[in-house]
């Protein structure tokens, strides 16, 4: 529990940081190694899928008589593209089952728009020499690193609690049609973890209708299935709602088991109108001849019965849910009755974002570094790693244990307070 | 055996063509269904590696202590890289280990090479209007697909059977300092099954002193231990060369076990010297985090006791050569004393090109079609499509069994025969 910084006096916030300096000084003897930068599952969460090893027994045909082992197939197979359907919300014919990594397949998208053009070669966007793209911040590092890569500028728009701010979003778009692109991780973002409302998913939808007509949304359906409870919030069906606008082009819906299965060695889908797919297939088919679907049937199998998915990830919750609620509980225990730093509760995914006073993120992932604990380097959050107001990090719970998360925690409430009470004594 | 066509009155080669025409009439009603068009391993072929599929028995760490299940790791395993290594004839820390396919590693280098550059922005192709890539015909279909689809001229260069004609290759670029790469299959070539000699390779490493300062050679050594007997001609080291020559920037090399496990579910390796490497992880780390290292550590248990890979090549081997000697043998019995056809007695690889006389490779392609046979396309193992002689036809006889290989060569060599008695009676 801190006091109003602001009612304090020089003297006594000069013997607060006092304090603090000392509390620091002694969690940095207790030598912690603690790691809460990538969204990476434990190691328990990587055993609930330890079968898929072995899982074919010698049996590699699958349902439509393909022989898994040998080449072709770009579109993937077909009982692995509706394990994709369910966790796209999509018909199976408007889904491609890919390799390990869905940012790969997300590159690959942007990359077959960007240079060769989703709707033949006159809609590429490098024809345009301004192509730039809306990142809602904060976002997603490796989001913005396939925008950078491409060189396609980027333009921050702010992230409210019902998904980004539409109105920034569609008044970008109406004024400049040079904008190509929208990023989304609809559900449980990354990182602020909210979900989409359905009034925004229902104006993403529309967009396709302010938008140039080669605009896409990066629909990066990462966390679809990923709620630490029952009643985590749902996410409306983008498709259905582009259907109803009449703009399934205008939407490229992502998804993988990297955060269901194996994190290195799942599989990735890409969910789009026919027209979207038959362009991205036509590119694709340079440089593959098809995907590993050995490990898709085995993904397939895995979660035939019905129903396996959902069990499934109920256990990931139970492993994940814990280590959440540690981080939430130490971020209210420290900050929940002061203006040191904001969050959401989140109730999915694998992120807790939090926003210092403006001016403290870097100031207080150094001191954490100091005292063994390693967070997201500050900025990552934001294209080009430019957060302009210092202000945001990423905590991911995920890999260590609840009482690593616990000793984690313990270090990062004191030094957003510590950084506090310093910047407060220098105003 | 045909008669000496030119040794024949027009009455004998109307009486032949009519006998001929009975024969493929008779073959059609055979009903076959036969496939000749693309180097798939046979059935037979991929159970060798069956016990691929739960080899891990749950023990998911590699030798180094990573867990193979979850992210990390652009260079892939260290044991599965020192497979790539063996493969490659290279240092292992030299050796990149990817996804599933080499195809989208040689697609994804070229990328970069275009787009980004291998030695920084400034070196990237595209900022010279005119990038060209020479590549020996026949070649390979996919990789002509790779430059088509990155916009690059192909300019062809002829086969010899000691590979490409050097001198061609070194007076183009000396002459055109656009040419930015040359495409090679070193060892048992896709489509002529050549090795080549030392002394091309060591020309071949020589080219870095001779073209521009981007120029890379792709050396794709897909069938580097695909030897159909142990006396096949064994291929100079290309980096060996290459260090002698000081040009070890020059060639990015390229292996995978697609024709070594499961086709579509192999490991694909790139090798290339630590300046290329640096430039190409810098870029690939935009679109992925890292390899399937689940099935890299399969495949480096499978294949970790000395000498296994040796003993499992003789067993593809063993189920390959037949194949290969049934085509030899119609080949040799219809055309070895004639000048219908030209081939190669190839000791390794999975292609058998064969040569008609000018002009009749989309007609035998076509008549083999109508007797059930299906060649793949005359005039892809051209650039663009097109063999401006029309003469060649790739025959690939690994999937179909040994009697299936029997009944396609008696329509084949038939179908060659009959093109080749109806071109003499028009001229």
């Amino acid at each position: 529990m801190t006091p109003d910084l602001a009612s304090l006096s020089q003297d006594q916030l000069k013997a607060l940081e006092s304090d603090l300096s000392n509390q620091y000084d002694t969690l940095k003897q207790e030598g912690l190694s603690l790691d809460l930068t990538r969204g990476k599952p434990s190691t328990e969460q990587l055993d609930l899928s330890n079968a898929l090893d072995g899982l074919l027994g010698g049996d590699y045909q699958s349902r439509d008589g393909v022989d898994v082992r040998n080449y072709g197939g770009l579109d993937g197979l077909t009982e692995c593209r509706e394990l994709g359907a369910e966790l796209l919300g999509m018909p199976v014919e408007q889904v491609l089952a890919g390799g390990s990594s869905s940012l790969t397949l997300m590159h690959q998208a942007m990359s077959i728009a960007y240079h060769d053009g989703l709707s033949g070669p006159g809609s590429a966007w490098h024809l345009d020499k301004n192509a730039k793209c809306l990142c809602p911040v904060p976002g997603y590092d490796r989001h913005f690193a396939i925008c950078e890569h491409l060189g396609i500028e980027m333009i921050p728009v702010p992230m409210t609690d019902a998904g980004p701010d539409m109105d920034a979003v569609e008044k970008a778009l109406e004024q400049d049609p040079s904008i190509k692109a929208l990023w989304c991780v609809p559900r449980f973002s990354n990182p602020t973890g909210i979900v989409y409302s359905d009034e925004t998913v229902r104006r993403i939808a529309h967009l396709g209708r302010i938008a140039g007509e080669h605009f896409r949304v990066f629909w990066d359906n990462a966390y679809s299935v990923h709620a630490l409870n029952d009643q985590a919030p749902a996410l409306a069906n983008v498709f259905d709602a582009c259907r109803e606008a009449g703009t399934e082009d205008s939407v490229l819906q992502f998804a993988s088991t990297s955060k269901i299965t194996f994190a290195g060695s799942g599989v990735a889908f890409l969910g789009a109108s026919d027209k979207n797919l038959q362009h991205i297939k036509a590119s694709l088919s340079a440089l593959t001849i098809g995907p590993d679907k050995v490990n898709q049937l085995r993904h397939a199998r895995f979660f035939a019965q019905d129903g396996s998915l959902k069990a499934h990830m109920k256990q990931h919750a139970a492993l994940l849910k814990p280590r959440f609620d540690t981080v939430l509980k130490h971020l209210n225990d420290a900050f929940g009755d002061n203006d040191l730093g904001q969050w959401n509760a989140v109730e999915g995914g694998y992120f807790i974002s939090f926003n210092t006073r403006p001016g403290l993120a870097k100031e207080t992932v150094r001191l954490a570094l100091g005292a063994g604990v390693k967070l997201t380097p500050a900025g990552a959050t934001y294209p080009y790693g430019k957060d302009p107001e210092d202000a945001n990090i990423r905590i991911a719970p995920s890999v260590p244990s609840v009482s690593e998360v616990d000793d984690a925690m313990r270090v990062f409430t004191l030094c957003v307070t510590l950084a506090s009470v310093r910047q407060a004594l220098q105003h």
